[in-house]
């Protein structure tokens, strides 16, 4: 039988139609793989089967999104339910009053809610907010920190080296992002208080938002300094800007999310992946005070925000059941996964004798195929070779039946147990033996 | 029983509740009714029945998105089977393909496609695409054109008359709109070629895409004329700027698209809506020349486009069953169910001698409050004392059974029978013999 990447597989003969209505034949960017991706049929707890019937252990759960793997029984059963009641109406339900009331429960800064269909939906409305509320239209924002699509802040996500600077400069992600735009970003360094200090201070008059995350996935999760999320909060406070939290992928960190792991006192906080328990969502949370820009009671809102599809009814079920579930010491329980995970690819780096390095917290994991000390975006950098060797390890493990990002990420879901985490320590530590070195270096 | 808007309620206890957590009570705008809104508990087929057990036609249909109305059955068991097996992955499956396939074959100008998870995000992408293609920052779009929240595109959606010039100026909708956003767009009449034709080439050099919706809601749904289609698809190519249809809502108006109903001929299409079957979703679909702005082949792709819960199977699944019900006889059916609404609100509206008018194309209408002719945004625009007529209007509506939106509109599902349509013109020729003419005037 036939198995990804043999040239008579099924996934091929979809990649081949793929490539007839897709640009590249695909329609997102992180499933690719070379020669072609590995097309998904079922997923099952914390395993995957593809379109040719190999199983493999998920450790990418849709990109972080699936707290409780696939197809968690009490999740399908709420959300049967709701099914066949409908999926989306015009009017709203007391579903969406259940899940903002988890999350104003969990979030210590969590006063009000509004949902929307994705992370970066609610990023460019958290934006939109603080712009609204103080009236200015500029943001700060951590030098290669991702925070979804809306191109504010995708600024400076990819800065090649060329064109390092110090304070960092605004570099434009998508080709051709308009000039006046990036002259409303700023960009600082991750975990360096006085460089923020001195940007946010020289353009105090035209910064409405401080955009933070507080385990940058791009940087290899390094944790937030609690002496750089502290001078940020003062900083926001002394210029009068609001403090965005992006807590798309961290909230997974807590039962009260990063800010409660990381002591982050932010005004607002961007929310997504997990809380939609497997379904399209966002969220932004934060004050009263600042929330109030989407308030209609006062005549036209100050934000107007829509969206079709928000809140809706699938989501809302799915996304309730899916926190109720997860308890602090389920938390607990994936983030001692992670640190064993963590233990065990250091020891697989050292017994093989590859070159590399694993960074990450809690149920989050960042393979490095370099190293050097990780502590922002430079130096979590890659060279071309270095980033050649992650991918040819991604595509090692997914022939040994195991998916991580080919960046080198993982997230752990409830669903899985010691032994898959074992299983994926050895598995990583025979291809890394089998791994050319990269010629170290630029 | 208690029933809507009765203090004593399951409405006004939900509302409650809502507002200790939503600013202003709601997390989408739409639904907004005074005193609060009624709470949705049950769609079925034409039908929605709310928290205290009342049930009303739904001629919004979770505004505009369900083409075979709530909890169609084939739908149901498509997504049911597919959810058991998971409702989100990493990597891709057959049915992104399928649905992509559908929409290929549907549309003339669509040979490559790409999803997203709503129609706002969707819009962002074309017209980051735009700026990629061309090198050129800047947008044309037409005043009062609704396409979602993505700021640019927000632009002049609701410019008040104390700002109206020509040609129109620049008018942010969210405050704190920054102003280098607003140089980047330039705002044109609806349906005026010759205004459109000075206003983009005095900005030929700057100008990436032009952004059209062939039957803008905002606008009554007035078709675009033959002429101006034509116009803007000559100027953009005389400009070598991107042409970019927003068939979001107006996809339904044909098994084409409105772009086979109207003549035009796009770069790129953007969709949203009904084809997600009810599940969150977006689309941009167009000429392989300017997709291949997110081909990643060429290396990284010159607009790198994710999203977690983009051409998630739930989605796709339902996309593809609600799209391969919508036979062309089944799409001229609703549009003829369009032609008995507005011949049966004007009957309405003659014989109750309210000032009023229906306006709309196929299987989507508007009532307008006054009798003045509609032809684009200035010439729909309501005074105060008509826009709280239409609102007065709707809450009628409601108590007798029925839900339009506040601004007037109702789009029809294939769930609906002639009966239906009957009822509520019926219905609504009552309630405007009731209601206070309002003063006519600004
Ligand atoms: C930190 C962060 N913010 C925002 C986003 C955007 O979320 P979405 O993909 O749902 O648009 C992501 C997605 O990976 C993310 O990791
Ligand atoms: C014409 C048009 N474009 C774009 C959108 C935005 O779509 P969504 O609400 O899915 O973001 C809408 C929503 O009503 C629309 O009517």
């Amino acid at each position: 039988m036939a198995i990804w990447p043999d040239e008579d597989s099924q996934s091929k003969r979809l990649y081949e139609r793929g490539l007839k209505v897709y640009p590249g034949g695909i329609t997102r960017l992180v499933p690719w793989l070379e020669p072609f991706p590995v097309y998904t049929k079922i997923g099952k707890g914390a395993y995957v089967t593809d379109v040719d019937g190999t199983s493999r252990l998920d450790l990418l759960n849709n990109f972080a999104s699936l707290i409780h793997g696939h197809a968690n029984p009490a999740i399908i059963e709420a959300v049967s339910k709701q099914l066949v009641l409908g999926t989306a109406y015009t009017n709203p339900t007391e579903v969406e009053i259940e899940l903002a009331e988890l999350l104003c429960d969990r979030i210590d800064t969590a006063e009000n809610v509004r949902f929307s269909n994705s992370g970066s939906e609610a990023v460019m409305s958290a934006i939109k907010a603080a712009r609204a509320y103080t009236g200015r239209p500029a943001i700060v924002k951590v030098e290669g920190g991702y925070h979804g699509s809306y191109d504010y802040a995708e600024v400076s996500l990819d800065t090649p080296k060329e064109q390092f600077t110090t304070p960092p400069k605004s570099v434009g992600y998508a080709a051709g992002v308009p000039d006046r735009l990036l002259e409303d970003v700023y960009v600082i360094p991750f975990n360096d208080p006085e460089t923020a200090a001195s940007v946010i201070r020289a353009h105090r008059d035209r910064i409405g938002a401080i955009l933070l995350d507080a385990a940058p996935s791009y940087l290899g999760f390094t944790p937030v300094s609690s002496e750089f999320a502290a001078s940020l909060r003062d900083l926001a406070t002394e210029i009068g800007a609001v403090f965005i939290l992006d807590e798309v992928i961290s909230f997974r960190l807590d039962h009260g999310g990063a800010q409660k792991k990381f002591g982050v006192k932010p005004d607002l906080t961007v929310l997504g992946k997990i809380i939609g328990g497997g379904f399209p969502v966002g969220a932004l949370v934060g004050s009263k005070e600042v929330m109030q820009v989407f308030d209609h009671r006062v005549g036209r809102p100050l934000v107007p925000w829509s969206g079709t599809f928000s809140a809706n009814p699938m989501t809302m079920t799915a996304g309730k059941v899916t926190l109720e579930l997860l308890t602090p010491e389920l938390v607990a329980h994936i983030n001692m996964l992670g640190d064993q995970v963590r233990a065990g690819l250091t020891r697989a780096f050292v017994s093989s004798g590859f070159p590399g390095q694993v960074t990450g917290v809690g149920s989050m994991f960042k393979i490095i195929t370099h190293q050097r000390p990780v502590y922002d975006y430079r130096s979590q950098r890659h060279s071309p070779a270095e980033s050649a060797a992650m991918m040819e390890l991604q595509r090692m493990l997914v022939l040994k039946g195991f998916h991580v990002s080919g960046a080198g990420m993982g997230f752990l879901s409830t669903a899985m147990v010691a032994q898959d985490i074992d299983n994926f320590c050895a598995a990583t530590e025979e291809c890394l033996r089998q791994l050319p070195h990269p010629e170290s270096g630029k």
